[in-house]
């Protein structure tokens, strides 16, 4: 057996602490499976101060890049985070010399990633990121390798723990938005500042890195079309119910006839399909693909443990001697693919409108869709609450058949002009089920 | 770029010319992906006719073995099934010279995949096997890579749609078992005989290979205990909905502390489980590990296409150049895992009793059930159909707490004894959520 394989881990929070304790727990295992042993053999954070991890005589660094420019390891495993600055700068000195990285930073793949898998492919040095999307789901190595027989379609998940626990609780207790995300803060599946969970933010860098594997294309983090769950209502959860949907905070990748579609927005999902069963802070991904059909993987998203393990996959890979490009296919071979801005979209919407109660209001409203050559799926008016109607508002819900985003638009914006409705009105997506 | 890489499929079924045509389809992408073309340049089958399938100028050899000795392929891709006999000899043939396998032959691993994997080692070939289990679901990668870092506690799956299709029609239609077995035949879901599926023979061929990647064990297809599907009725459909569950045909795989448990029977899965939300000819296997927890995949189990996109992955995996052991540890280091005799399983039990209508029978019942220190969770005692009350007897349903194997059948074979039931007592284990 030849000698360990040396790691250098920057960054000792909670998955830095778990994969160390994973890597020894499984060390014999490892030993069987690659036939050499792992050792972290130096680090870096902060402060060297201990965190109930044996480092054993691992050497300390103060900096990241300093670690990783050391010729003293074999791979690089970068769980600092953070798109620029003293992770990206890390990361491209071990690439640059040879040194094969593992991270977890999709922040820094999002923006970053077609560089790095330049750098890493003209040096020869793999890597590895199972762990920036879906936590523990294998989802990177299932759309760079597992499913390397399909031309792929669409890639649609739950990319985003914070976000799925707050909208499941917001339907099965019936709880505001604000409760649940002060909730989710105390749990601490929440930051203090919420906006880059909540607001879409950390989906639509995930769904960037799936949708480079996915179409073959540059990773473009600027293409994808976002929008958070801040707007999403208990009136929205319970029309949905009744619809037989569930609201999902979903990342949507897809080819289109006009190019690649990659969007982030609330999603009325079908309550049969598998996204649509995923709750609390479960992640979820669907694959659909035109030799498999549709693949979804489970699990969970987020978590020291979970994360370590696709660190620790990433790493055994390594050690085995496993070369595949970082995109499955050689970055010089990435195409740019078409934006498609989301005017363009197409498929059914839920509008949820306040509108004024007098006669022949609903029948502008739908005379305004009909404008745009809009048909609808279902209209239901619920009696008004005591609020509404002492405001002299009815609340209507409407379901469309397929149309574009510039249509519906265009209709909801007349229909406001015309003085129709109090409020703004709210417009959620329909993701049809895979054909 | 290189010389094309030359496959010698065995087998032009269904799977085969689904797979020739990907093969087609996808040339250009799997150039990019590995740096060299593919080309079928040799094949075998029973006849050479024409199967709507182009094979160009590929060698037709008579037999399979002739094809797999020949030195002119570099991957032997075997689809022609069976645990004996002509697949095993070619795929054996290969492996000796050299030659990486691909199969999709559950049956041959389940009887000889430890011999295979040993031969495979010496020489140095690659022997994959990814379409083996679950069709496209990438389940055995899963295992033998991307949960590397984790001590797998229990795999449990639906892995025959067969199976799946009949017992999710017999509860949505309330149709006998008889008559969903009978649509599954003329939709080409089952076979003429049966057996193999829906007697849970093909569950356990699959279970062993599963177990052998997640315990590091030598497979022991003769370790796993089988029941089939045959004996549920729409009365335990019904029961089994009103409390809470639905029944699926699971293979499980658990390490206890008496050693490996392997065993495919029907099973009560609580309704909010992944595996109870997978419906129809599905298939879905949830692995818990000590890092990442639960993890459950999801997808087409079986059929040309999803299959041949199974296959094509092993492919692209060895023509990357992509070594790893069959079962994820060298064949030299796989453990003999202890069997565990299905006597010794412990779990709650669910329980279906056709009891002698008479004063004080529930109560002799629910004495022989204390004797073996038995808990009940509920009992459920419907009014009697005509045709029962007329018989003289009242159906009833038991569900215990967590008891053992021989202690339910030691309690059920003296309430038999004691003449207390009229029909053999419908016995279906319980399979809890994951702590």
């Amino acid at each position: 057996m030849s000698n360990p394989l040396r790691l250098g881990v920057a960054g000792l929070g909670v998955v830095g602490t778990s994969l160390v304790r994973l890597l020894q727990r499984q060390s014999a295992d490892f030993a069987k499976r690659v036939g050499r042993g792992f050792a972290v053999t130096a680090f870096s954070a902060r402060r060297k101060d201990d965190r109930g991890v044996d480092l054993g005589g691992a050497a300390y660094f103060a900096s990241a890049a300093e670690l990783a420019a050391s010729g003293d390891i074999d791979i690089f495993v970068e769980l600092i985070g953070g798109s620029e600055g003293v992770a990206f700068e890390a990361v491209k000195a071990a690439l640059s010399r040879g040194t094969s990285v593992v991270t977890a930073n999709k922040a820094m793949l999002a923006a970053h990633g077609f560089e790095l898998a330049t750098i890493a492919e003209r040096s020869g040095a793999q890597l590895f990121f199972e762990a920036a999307v879906g936590g523990g789901i294998p989802v990177v190595k299932t759309l760079r390798e597992s499913l390397a027989g399909n031309a792929i379609e669409r890639v649609s998940g739950i990319l985003n723990g914070t976000c799925n626990y707050i909208l499941s609780r917001m339907e099965t207790e019936h709880l505001p938005f604000e409760v649940c995300l002060s909730e989710a803060q105390k749990l601490g599946y929440a930051e203090a500042d919420p906006t880059f969970d909540v607001g879409g933010f950390d989906t639509a860098h995930k769904l960037a890195i799936l949708a480079s594997l996915a179409f073959g294309a540059k990773i473009d983090a600027g293409a994808v079309s976002v929008e958070g769950i801040e707007s999403i209502t208990l009136a929205d959860l319970s029309a949905a119910d009744e619809l037989g949907f569930r609201i999902k905070l979903l990342g949507v990748a897809e080819r289109t006839a006009h190019g690649v579609e990659q969007r982030v927005h609330p999603t009325m999902v079908a309550k049969s399909a598998p996204l649509a069963q995923t709750m609390g802070v479960l992640n979820a991904v669907s694959i659909d693909g035109d030799a498999i059909g549709e693949l979804t993987l489970v699990g969970p998203g987020a978590g020291g443990n979970a994360t370590a393990s696709a660190v620790a996959a990433d790493i055994v890979d390594i050690a085995r001697g496993i070369r595949v490009p970082p995109f499955g296919r050689p970055a010089a071979s990435l195409v740019e693919a078409d934006r498609v801005p989301m005017q363009r979209h197409e498929g059914g919407y839920y509008v949820r409108l306040a509108v004024v109660d007098r006669p022949g209001a609903m029948g502008a409203i739908a005379a305004r869709m009909g404008e745009q050559l809009i048909s609808l799926e279902a209209i239901m008016q619920k009696r008004a609450t005591k609020e509404a109607a002492s405001a002299g508002v009815a609340p209507v819900v409407l379901m469309t058949y397929g149309t574009t985003e510039s249509s519906i638009r265009e209709a909801l914006a007349r229909t406001v002009e015309d003085g129709l409705v109090r409020e703004r009105p709210q417009v959620i997506r329909i993701e049809r089920e895979a054909i």
